[in-house]
């Protein structure tokens, strides 16, 4: 089955993996797109792929590997570490795409809970460390059975989370390696303004790199906390027939997972949650995915 | 003289333009960067330029004209008409370069005080009507010695102020334009994160179409009001030095204009304002332009 919704955990952040599942299960979907402090908190990614099968669903993906950014020495070691124990977990919660925020800039670092370097501010070496990361990564995640996942971020985090910021640019990245091993991932908060989106859906569709459909919407004014400003399919301002129309004619036919962080829907009923989100997104996405 | 300093009256929002023509000149500099209302306020463009004229000021720049992507109507019209009006003031103020803000969705206008369409999100059409608009300017501009400078914004704003967002779409935008009619404008707040930026600049420049370099910098968290996030450089994390040689690189000498939206700056001595923006100029920005 095709353009089937999935549920991003960080939709519904208060609740652990087990409530998220049940959740999602009660609701009458199918999969689950976790972040990875759940799989540690369910006391690890063999018991959490327990808790899946038990509900009877699949993981879309895994938030998230990445933060490649950090210059080297000891945090490098670390950050590096940290994505090889996330390419094992992906694999085996039985996911195939690795979500990876790529990271921002040393100078910024702090504004994450991060020690970086405040004089640091060169976006271009940024870049490139995110580039040797993957070098390193790449084999590992192949032997995982494992796809890294670049996600562009929208510009407004670009100092603070990550230097990767157009499809574009995520493909650029991924042109060395093969589809299966790195990909990109369609999020519409972040990709809505890009003017070349259409030409570069199309390209990461005939390169078979479209790895996830992630959707939720642009709520403006931009909250308080930045990361909080997405909404709701049909509450801000994201053309989704559009954009659904567009993945869909690239070839894209699998999970359409929902991520949305925002306040006031984090901490309201789950089932709402899943209530709300599915009915929008028969409404404004699925049928332009089915191209009616 | 090459890289002179300006200042953008965006900078000193309390003060006339009086006022702010006597703190630019008492700071030794000798030119300015108005915004249109304070052109009425003091009662209109030829009076203006004598208030520049008496101060010994040139206008780098007017700010601004644009928000060309309102649909078919009586508000197209008014649009048109006020640009037209800005074409005008621009040339009675002695500058050639007027600053475009091309406008947001329809179904975000509500947000900058318009009336627009809620339903309206299609970015696609609004940079459509943004290119028509421009087609309608562009003779009536070039009548009178005024170059249409498209200022690609920062994609926060790129729903309720521009859907223009990348350098490299106002040099595609421009294209059908002789570079004295259209140009654009670059502004480290607005690109620095563009993965095409150094290779946008060098085109820009290759075309003769750089109108503008535009300073400021960064600051996170972004500030409650979006638009107030701008810093003075060094205190966020642009690389000036980095983008201030790709500029001089592409061949751009003309004047290098501050404009800062920020509560503190905008709400202190304008002397000191100017004290400091030249002393970090002297520092992070001319001698990269300089190519020392």
């Amino acid at each position: 089955m095709s353009f089937e919704l999935s549920l991003n955990t960080g939709t519904t952040p208060n609740l652990s993996l087990q409530q998220a599942c049940a959740a999602v299960a009660a609701a009458g979907l199918k999969h689950i797109g976790p972040w990875r402090h759940l799989l540690d908190q369910a006391g690890g990614a063999e018991v959490a792929r327990t808790i899946l099968d038990d509900h009877g669903l699949t993981a879309t993906t895994l938030c998230r590997g990445g933060f490649l950014t950090v210059a080297e020495g000891t945090a490098r070691a670390e950050a590096l570490e940290s994505n090889r124990a996330a390419i094992r977990e992906a694999a085996a919660i039985g996911t195939s795409e690795l979500i990876m925020v790529v990271g921002g800039l040393p100078a910024a670092a702090h504004l994450i809970g991060g020690t970086g370097d405040a004089g640091d501010k060169d976006v271009v070496a940024a870049r490139q460390r995110v580039a040797e990361g993957l070098n390193e990564l790449a084999p590992y995640a192949s032997e995982h059975g494992v796809r890294l996942v670049l996600e562009p971020l929208h510009p407004m985090y670009a100092a603070d989370r990550a230097v990767l910021s157009t499809l574009g640019q995520a493909l650029e990245m991924s042109a060395p390696f093969a589809p299966e091993t790195v990909g990109v991932v369609v999020d519409t908060y972040h990709v809505w303004w890009d003017p070349q989106l259409k030409d570069m859906i199309d390209r990461a569709g005939a390169e078979n790199r479209i790895a996830s459909y992630q959707i939720c919407d642009v709520n403006l004014p931009i909250a308080a906390d930045a990361l909080k400003s997405r909404g709701m399919m049909g509450d801000g301002y994201v053309d989704f027939p559009t954009i659904s129309r567009w993945v869909a004619e690239a070839g894209y036919t699998g999970p359409v997972e929902v991520e949305i962080f925002n306040d006031q829907i984090n901490n309201q009923d789950a089932a709402l949650t899943c209530q709300t989100m599915q009915a929008r997104y028969n409404n404004l996405v699925l049928p332009f995915l089915k191209g009616e």
